[in-house]
């Protein structure tokens, strides 16, 4: 069985081809349903249609097309189409629209996520924007970004206070009461809070602009990707009480051991 | 003094290529600021430096200059640098970043903001994102949304009940306690809200994907060019009394004239 660290030069080649095309493939099958009804007032009659529904099924499918045919001896764990067993030890975990309130409110900050686990969880992931055209990429010796403004180097920030910090979260509801208060502990000590970026804001600690992100009730396929891209730019991922989160749940994602201890401390009591 | 009523073909033409020639130069002064500090780790190094001021104060010049040259007889408020009065009747009133705390967070959801009125208000406005590459413009026989896809046309929901619509806002305390009140009175019962989109949730309202955006203590400069480019997509945009908005304060927008009633009859007891 395959694991990050039995993984040859060769195939790491391969599997990071595969990754990318299947981002290429989700952002071809994404793309078109993106802001497609309700541009034009005759789209109105779309009503009862779910574009959200269809982009993310026919992403996934697309992102499984590419899998049977270059790596059928993988698993794959996806939101819109479950379990498929695997023999190589590997697993790829997808979320093909990641932000689906996004999605349909047409903002720019929805994304595919590719994850690749081993046993231990990921080492390589995507998140990806097809609008902007950006790929955020990190494991397997690599963490990049690249978009409409060339390829640059993705790194968390590296140090920084509590105080100084900018923390991220979708919903200002985060989860149940319990985890919303434990939420409003670090909001309250931190310079800046945002709301409403979902995958967009782990992708931006790893691109060094964010500091903190705190959610709550999360699925595999939706921190999965993150994880890997912010460990390869230097970030953490946890849980609320530090231990892995590439299974779900409540996720604190942070740019330094330092903002992440003082974060954890905060989120403690839930 | 021209209004927007005598503004012959060949003056509109000559304010259009202004108006772009403008949003170009903020463009180029403003994007090699964004995500500057913190995407490699010797960015550091300028920790003590505001990268906002300068792209901001940038952006506004490089706008400024270009009127210089064209258009030296309109008067102009700017965010950064004041008031410069006019002969012609028209004034251009510009923010060089909308969505200042976007901007240093790297989500690219930050704006240009160009609007150009007469006496009685904005009559044409721009909405750039300079990183995505896109540009949101109403007025003067436009309704255009040009991107990294291609140009299409504006044009805001036509219909839509309030139990269905999608509300936007920056933050979720919006305002004074009685603003977040009456926001609130909305927002219990809307379909779908959302936060932090700055500048761009105008833009998704004029592009058909967003109802109602509701934010207060706005200045001028915030939403000259919004309202533009809103009612031209055939949205409609006042205080929370329902009166002209250009000067600041209270802002809704409204995809169509039912949710705009329905909205401001929720907000009235502020």
């Amino acid at each position: 069985m395959l694991t990050r660290s039995t993984i040859s030069p060769a195939l790491a080649a391969e599997l990071l081809a595969t990754a990318h095309a299947m981002a290429d493939a989700a952002r071809s099958a994404s793309l078109p349903h993106f802001r497609a009804a309700g541009l034009a007032a005759d789209n109105k009659l779309s009503a009862g249609f779910d574009p959200v529904t269809i982009a993310d099924r026919d992403a996934e499918t697309a992102m499984r097309a590419v899998l049977a045919e270059r790596r059928p001896e993988d698993a794959i764990l996806g939101e819109e189409h479950g379990v498929t067993e695997g023999q190589s030890g590997l697993t790829w975990v997808l979320d093909p629209i990641d932000g689906t309130r996004g999605f349909i409110s047409g903002t720019p900050t929805w994304g595919v996520l590719i994850g690749l686990q081993d046993r231990d969880g990921p080492f390589y992931g995507i998140v990806d924007q097809p609008y902007i055209g950006e790929r955020f990429e990190g494991g397997l010796g690599r963490a990049l970004l690249t978009g409409p403004h060339g390829t640059i180097p993705l790194g968390a920030q590296p140090s920084g206070s509590l105080a100084q910090a900018t923390l991220f979260t979708t919903f200002p509801e985060v989860g149940t009461e319990a985890e919303r208060l434990a939420f409003e502990r670090v909001r309250d000590r931190v310079r800046l809070t945002r709301y409403g970026m979902d995958c967009y804001a782990y992708a931006l600690l790893a691109a060094g602009q964010v500091d903190l992100v705190i959610e709550a009730g999360l699925n595999a396929y939706d921190i999965s990707a993150p994880i890997a891209v912010i460990e390869a730019a230097g970030g953490i991922v946890t849980d609320w009480q530090g231990g892995p989160v590439h299974e779900g749940g409540q996720v604190l994602a942070a740019s330094s051991a330092g903002l992440h201890g003082a974060a954890l401390k905060l989120l403690q009591p839930v």
